[in-house]
């Protein structure tokens, strides 16, 4: 296990003011319709929940449902926008690691691949959301992208065709999320799929090797439906 | 549209003797099966489909679906097989269309994305069977890995590390497949990812701008159930 550097304050939200009773039962139906969703999208992709199996596995009742809801795609829509505001949350935190750009650009990749071996559940959510097009896809782009793009305008990275190299660094990491949720891998396997997409932005051999032996922050992945209720 | 140059045989399998009747309509009923679950799996992914729905879409009785298949596994598994060698087959007659290994391995990523590109539902297919973690993906893989394998060998690639070769390819590929079925992309887009994947193989620019100008064959995609059933 890696020594523990940080802890994200993820979903500490301060509170205002004292709930009441019935505010904490509705925020507490809220939260279970979340999660129960967040497990069936995970598993079953977006395509295939219909809105009985949530409320059934949240043990909620169907009529209950549309006092916090519209519709199937409407938490969805929250459950993506919550797990995006999560994965912003740790770019935001892990941006001011290093002040070394390819090595807060590297362990940002170690830290999202490690999420998902650790957590099958979490990484089976972020493909099924990637698959089905929704915000998140986006969402994990555009970070994708700026970092792409600094590393790119800082001399960091080489690459010439920054489409393209949003191509490889993207279809690495999906093709890695799915083989660590999916398959036995090597322990190594997630530090091999970084060094290669640090390889393919022409980062210098010495340079990935100094990058990739610097110690990896434990993140506690916090059920995200917390930060989101 | 590329001028066509090659229509695969596939599908037309001899037929030894004139079938009876009930043989026909048992051919049809298995047929119909197939192509609902087919065209369901290609939308929903493998956890998002019952027995019933496949039942309802062919017009066959729920219980006919027992003549031909033991559980939904058994028919997934069916529809699998059959795009399995589907692919294959495509894969052995286009080995022969070019005497230059790079230039072969070349049009096969080009008529795979195409194919994708061309028939939305195939792609959808395709990607759900390998995120299922079905044959269909260690048998596209394998078609991959022996191209990847051969071109290191015969000195065309010259990638060092060979498994993360597959990795660049093979991510590049499904990503590169995704967004061909599920956004816009520009008409260069499938033929800008297979020249990132050579030049991820460090094939020389001047070889890749020379096999990438050659004229793609016009794959016929036929319904793979016409084979299967």
């Amino acid at each position: 296990m890696p020594k523990k550097m940080l802890s994200l304050p993820l979903g500490s939200l301060p509170e205002a003011a004292p709930k009441s009773r019935q505010d904490r039962r509705r925020e507490d139906t809220r939260r279970r319709l979340m999660k129960a969703a967040y497990e069936l999208l995970a598993r079953r992709g977006f395509e295939g929940v219909f809105i009985q199996e949530i409320t059934e596995r949240a043990d909620v009742g169907y009529g209950s449902f549309y006092n916090h809801f519209l519709s199937k795609e409407g938490i969805a829509s929250a459950v993506i926008d919550a797990a995006r505001l999560h994965i912003e949350q740790i770019h935001e935190c892990l941006g001011g690691l290093s002040a070394d750009f390819t090595e807060a650009f590297a362990i940002e990749l170690r830290v999202m691949l490690h999420l998902c071996k650790t957590n099958e559940r979490w990484g089976w959510f972020v493909i099924n959301s990637i698959l089905s097009g929704q915000d998140l896809r986006f969402g994990v782009r555009d970070i994708l992208k700026r970092g792409v793009d600094s590393g790119i305008s800082n001399g960091a990275f080489k690459y010439g065709d920054v489409e393209m190299a949003y191509e490889i660094i993207g279809g690495l990491l999906l093709l890695g999320t799915l083989k660590l949720v999916s398959e036995e891998t090597p322990e190594d396997y997630p530090a091999r799929i970084v060094s290669t997409a640090l390889e393919a932005l022409r980062v210098p051999g010495h340079k990935i090797k100094d990058v990739m032996s610097k110690p990896l922050p434990e993140i506690d992945l916090p059920s995200f439906l917390e930060a989101a209720a």
